[in-house]
């Protein structure tokens, strides 16, 4: 585990409770030390992390902000070129366009757990963090399907479900329902704070839960926007848009039935995708068509709950 | 209590529990018939309902939506025009208006309990709704304060504390902490239900906490936001013009660190304000500035936490 922060630190915890051999390499004095104090293998050198696993044929986490993407994989490409290789990273083009680069050799598979909190550090972790959670792990056109499995398996194992997804449709899904989410969590934090103390002292529910996660760490929050504009630009001129016609609504007819019946619908679409009754399928991953079938899965809403030997077993409403 | 929905029904059983005499009337045929299944008196006539208050100089609580409030308020000009009345509408200039127009001779003061949940309907309240809440009772120059206090102290009795202020100063303030809130939801609600069954699939908390109050049903969220147009529009484009730059700046330099760390401070002033230590402020209400002193302690963020005879007793930080 390259990484000890909230993610890095939660999936180490998680990886032992389920009997893996574990060791983690953060540059953090203060993460290390306390993953240490807890009973971990840790060390801030980051190198010799990397030789262990390359000799050991582990495979490797990069959990680290996407700001210390590229570092990090040029030492995976010094010392460990032809490791197993995923990420828990909340961008994907960008993390698999640095292991192009630096890490070429590398047996390499994108991940993205879709679990945090607005904490952050290794103290901020706990081993039941991806419980229930969705784990994107990625399916390109050049992805062994041997690597897919065995990061699908351990994000299987530390109790998530796999949803099979090219880079590209990752970006475009976490740009809607959490890269913007974050944006207008910031903007609405900042409005609210300019009605000064009066303002603050009548927030109540909306207000509470309208600002939670701009309470992230900002480095953390610029790291994955930034990091994901290419996908984020559209979506953030697609409600834009919508904002601006609501803008123009309120001005001169006074209404604003279309905005908040969309808004109300769209809230309706997401308790359906919730409540709808999956059906089971498989995916042969030995099949020549299984990575089209994989991300078909993934981009339908579907999930991967359990792979047996070469078969991935699953389920989409 | 003329509505027995949510707030009316909260209310209503909240001052039964601590000892208050109250009935209630509704035109919800199906609040009015839970509520007696409850044990309250409770009619669909609001007109006998207000007659009775009339002949036993009780106070009036007007807690219908503000779309039907201009018909409830002639209803009280005409079988309780000198009641003392009060109303939990989340607009105030708009409910003074209606008041002036249609039942002048009310002794009125304004009331919005920042309390709620995204349900609705007699069923979904509960007596402990106000327990900690803010409640905003008005203070217009014209206000009669002893009219002010009791509404005061029904506030207080069901256990909130109470933020005196201009109904102006009220209507700006939730423009930003309500409003704002409810709209932004309702856009991310949209955006993110457009990315179809794969963003519902991997949303988790930024979309959850983000589009809560999307949930709430539309009419109400119509009627407080078209209800507040003249002060939600100068929020709304404040929010606007901050989201456009931040959009202009992901566009050429690629950089949101404005925004984010914009967002982070606001969330910082709103912790800070929520974890000041306040300093005890005393209002004598039988001083001539003392309409003045109520507004002044409610613009810097204080409130009033008991009234004991002509003084109202409170904190600010």
């Amino acid at each position: 585990m390259i990484g000890l922060g909230l993610i890095g630190g939660s999936l180490l915890r998680a990886a032992a409770a389920v009997g893996r051999e574990v060791w983690g390499a953060t540059e953090s004095e203060a993460d290390a030390a306390a993953a240490a104090a807890d009973g971990f293998d840790t060390t801030t050198d980051l190198g010799s992390a990397l030789r262990k696993a390359a000799e050991r044929d582990a495979m490797v986490v990069l959990a680290v902000p996407l700001t210390a993407l590229d570092e990090v994989v040029r030492k995976v490409g010094q010392h460990a070129p032809n490791c197993l290789l995923t990420d828990v990273t909340s961008v994907k083009s960008a993390v698999r366009a640095s292991v192009l680069a630096f890490a070429p050799e590398t047996r390499f598979v994108g991940g993205h757990p879709m679990a945090g909190t607005a904490e952050s550090g290794w103290r901020a972790g706990n081993s039941a963090l991806f419980g229930g959670a969705a784990w994107v792990v990625c399916v390109e056109d050049d992805t062994d399907l041997d690597a897919w499995a065995e990061v699908a398996r351990l994000a299987l194992d530390v109790g998530a479900h796999v949803v099979p997804l090219g880079s590209e449709a990752h970006d475009e899904a976490v740009a809607r329902i959490s890269h913007l989410p974050h944006l207008l969590a910031a903007v609405l934090a900042t409005v609210g704070a300019q009605g000064g103390p009066l303002a603050m002292a009548l927030a109540a529910g909306s207000y509470t839960d309208g600002t939670r996660v701009a309470g992230t760490r900002p480095e953390l929050v610029r790291a994955m926007t930034e990091g994901n504009r290419d996908a984020l630009l559209p979506v953030l001129d697609e409600a834009l848009g919508r904002l601006g016609a609501m803008r123009g609504s309120l001005a001169s007819t006074g209404g604003l039935a279309a905005t908040i019946t969309a808004g109300h619908e769209g809230m309706q679409a997401f308790a359906q995708a919730r409540e709808a009754t999956p059906a089971g399928v498989r995916v042969n991953l030995d099949a020549p068509d299984a990575r089209d079938g994989l991300r078909g899965l993934g981009e339908r809403g579907g999930r991967i709950t359990s792979i047996a030997d070469d078969t991935a077993i699953g389920e989409v409403a």
